[in-house]
């Protein structure tokens, strides 16, 4: 394909994406980032050109890709002349019209994955949604992405905002569960380690089985003796105890309800 | 070997680990539930007897298995003579002590898993965590362990208790983040499925990295702006909405001091 892309961004998003985007044989012209190292670092992964001035982003690219910070959408774009080409942004929480001010032509592809710059993820398995303002945006989208992914499909601004929120579940906060998890070993001398297989199972479980049916422990049975016993044990954690308490009542309710 | 074991108890955990001592050559003498379908099923798979009475205990078993809900301990064992055999409980948050009314020579066996009745777990790679009242109890209940799983230590009662919270936290909690994103999707008609990806990943990330640094997402970024709106999107959940903000906070909270 001949179209030349121009990266606005250069964090963990915009690394995986445009690296996947280039071993598949787009040409990406420039990469902008506020940050020089950033903007070098990228840039030399795709064998091209940075700035991290806005006054110098190439005014011909067939398409913009937006995968900045969300609150930086609103510093960077006003001062770039997009002259109506495609400009198409990364994010699962900013509803396409955040765009509309700045192009004719605009769209989202926003890529359902957790990326750290350090780890390699197989790109083809992750679900790519994308969103444009015209079927023929759209089109092109779907084109771009499934070079990319197998997992394409078209989603709304507000589907993909609450998908948006149940990623954070989904990742971040299980994620920091794991965190406070290796709070509690690390206060017994046990090596974190240890979970590795629980948390696993955990994740696989779920890839099956409706995480509803999955559910054990002693909140669902609401296993009185259990829950006071551990809410004793976090007394010297005591912000991790409010979790534990909410979260039990939680899971405890939605249990009943189903 | 030529031991005996009795299992107290036909849950999930019992099912598991009396079905993984038989495949590898213990002999499972009798099976105790208070109810007789699990009683019979677990008997059925291990091709023994069972019973649901306190009084037909078998009374000179080499080994007997509390598999038991906490709660139940009390309620089933003033019953039985163990006769100063050895006497093992699986509870992750039960201490040693809890058996020594009951027998001499007493100890744990603790497989650190979540197991559902229908899943199939590899035993070999699950932690067991042993303690026992002797050495010599401590060295039998080891060499059952080793015969399970490739990992087995011994831990005490207080950091044993501190990995069964972890473990809620890395795994009951977890599920239901899974869950709460699947309420997300749902109100949505967006496939749970989509998460997949994410969840391996999430999960996968922590094998290799400590999860302090695999955080990623708005809260560990204080991104104000998108936080504020996921939590307008949370409004038709307000339960959910407070367990999004109480964790949110936290880890904030947790990078600033890390």
């Amino acid at each position: 394909m001949s179209h030349r892309f121009v990266f606005l961004g250069a964090g963990n998003l915009a690394t995986h994406l445009a690296v996947e985007l280039h071993r598949k044989g787009f040409f990406i012209g420039q990469v902008y980032s506020r940050t020089e190292k950033s903007a070098k670092e990228l840039a030399d992964k795709l064998e091209t050109n940075f700035t991290t001035s806005v006054q110098e982003i190439l005014p011909d690219a067939d398409v913009y890709f937006v995968a900045l910070k969300d609150s930086a959408f609103e510093e960077v774009l006003p001062h770039i002349n997009f002259q109506n080409k495609l400009v198409v942004h990364c994010s699962g929480s900013m509803p396409l019209s955040s765009l509309q001010n700045y192009s004719g032509n605009i769209g989202v592809l926003y890529p359902l994955q957790t990326f750290s710059k350090e780890r390699k993820v197989d790109f083809s398995e992750i679900p790519v949604f994308i969103e444009g303002n015209s079927p023929q945006n759209e089109k092109m989208l779907r084109r771009i992405a499934e070079k990319i992914s197998a997992r394409v499909s078209v989603l709304n601004s507000e589907q993909r905002l609450h998908l948006h929120v149940a990623a954070v579940f989904a990742c971040n906060f299980v994620n920091h569960f794991y965190a406070i998890a290796g709070e509690m070993l690390k206060s017994q001398n046990v090596p974190i380690q240890v979970l590795n297989p629980l948390i696993m199972e955990t994740a696989r479980k779920v890839q099956e089985m409706d995480p509803g049916k999955a559910q054990t422990g002693p909140a669902v049975r609401f296993d009185h003796n259990v829950i006071e016993k551990h809410l004793d044990t976090l007394n010297d954690f005591p912000e991790f105890k409010k979790i534990y308490k909410m979260v039990s009542e939680n899971i405890y309710k939605f249990h009943q309800n189903t």
